[in-house]
């Protein structure tokens, strides 16, 4: 369930002095994904933090800079993750090995860090802010797209689906987590990890039966 | 690029008069999807239609009504699918076919009625609109976690992975459409329906390659 918008009220039994900047940036984030970001008021945020509307600008200058907080926590894990996937070519693993990493370890990525790629995943662009994180999504799609690609060359994956078109399918299939998944839900980390590698790799079919 | 929120303001020279019923939900469900339904007012609406406020209700009562419309634009196409798909046990389609064919006709139904799919799949459960909504999504997600345990039973699909996931991720790839799926793009429904079912079913690994 979910608390209605509400006016601003003054300090409430659940604030504490003191609220670091983990703390803050966590209520927005939660805020931003329950009433969605344009929705949100700076003071819906003080409200939700015990805080009187000034004393939220102790904490941060504005709804803009914890946005782009949030997003950078979600866009330098996945950044992280895809670039290490997409070196390494000289090293002697071979480009399915680095997609089945990816798939791993964006799997991971998203359940440490749901919050924030929620909200990622929910960008729609309509400010700087956005704008900028969106770009940073291309990228990463757009590297995603070139190892999918390259799996395709070196014999390991069908190559009668676009490459393009399985990468999108298969962070489709991974995003769609941050929507269903809960951490004290029936599956942890791992089964979903290999649940997905054996669906796109392996497919659900028994083969021949 | 999108606008920005602003002032009601008077009728614009785009806006016709007589807007029927069908262009107002269409505007609507555009507005909601671009700015979130949380931060779009009826005055954001009577704006994007060049009406003034006051003529907007003339054309309907409340954004609850237009958001009720638009849910179950998407959720009445969903439901007929889905339950074309549960029945017809005694009819001789395995539930492997039907499962197949379900995915297929998903995903002609989030191509045909993309924008009101996107702001079902967006709903968060702020109203009793939204909650009536959710609902719904989880009689689907109910049919469809079956069906595919029907499928395991009939010894189509493999039995490693619970069902309830399988179904989750499957329909996880198929609902990512709306993110990125565009009519005019690369990529027609039956490619993607294609794509899919082989990613799905078959996997993308050469087997024994």
């Amino acid at each position: 369930m979910t608390t209605q918008p509400a006016e601003p009220s003054p300090r409430r039994g659940r604030g504490r002095p003191g609220h670091d900047q983990a703390a803050v940036l966590r209520a927005a984030v939660e805020l931003f994904n329950r009433k969605g970001y344009d929705a949100t008021s700076m003071g819906d945020l003080a409200k939700e933090l015990g805080l009187t509307k000034p004393a939220i600008y102790h904490h941060v200058t504005s709804k803009e800079q914890l946005l782009g907080q949030a997003l950078d926590d979600a866009l330098d894990e996945l950044t992280a993750v895809v670039t290490e996937a997409s070196k390494d070519r000289a090293g002697g693993t071979s480009a399915y090995g680095r997609l089945r990493e990816v798939l791993r370890r964006s799997v991971e990525v998203l359940v440490a860090h749901q919050p924030s790629v929620t909200l990622l995943l929910r960008v729609r662009g309509n400010s700087e802010v956005e704008l900028a994180a969106l770009e940073r999504r291309r990228w990463l799609d757009d590297r995603l797209a070139a190892l999918v690609t390259d799996a395709v060359e070196e014999g390991a994956l069908r190559d009668d689906v676009p490459a393009t078109l399985v990468s999108r399918l298969l962070f489709g299939m991974v995003n769609s987590l941050v929507e269903w998944y809960r951490p004290d839900g029936a599956y942890d980390r791992a089964m979903v990890a290999d649940a997905i590698t054996a669906i796109a790799f392996d497919g659900l079919a028994r083969h021949e039966a």
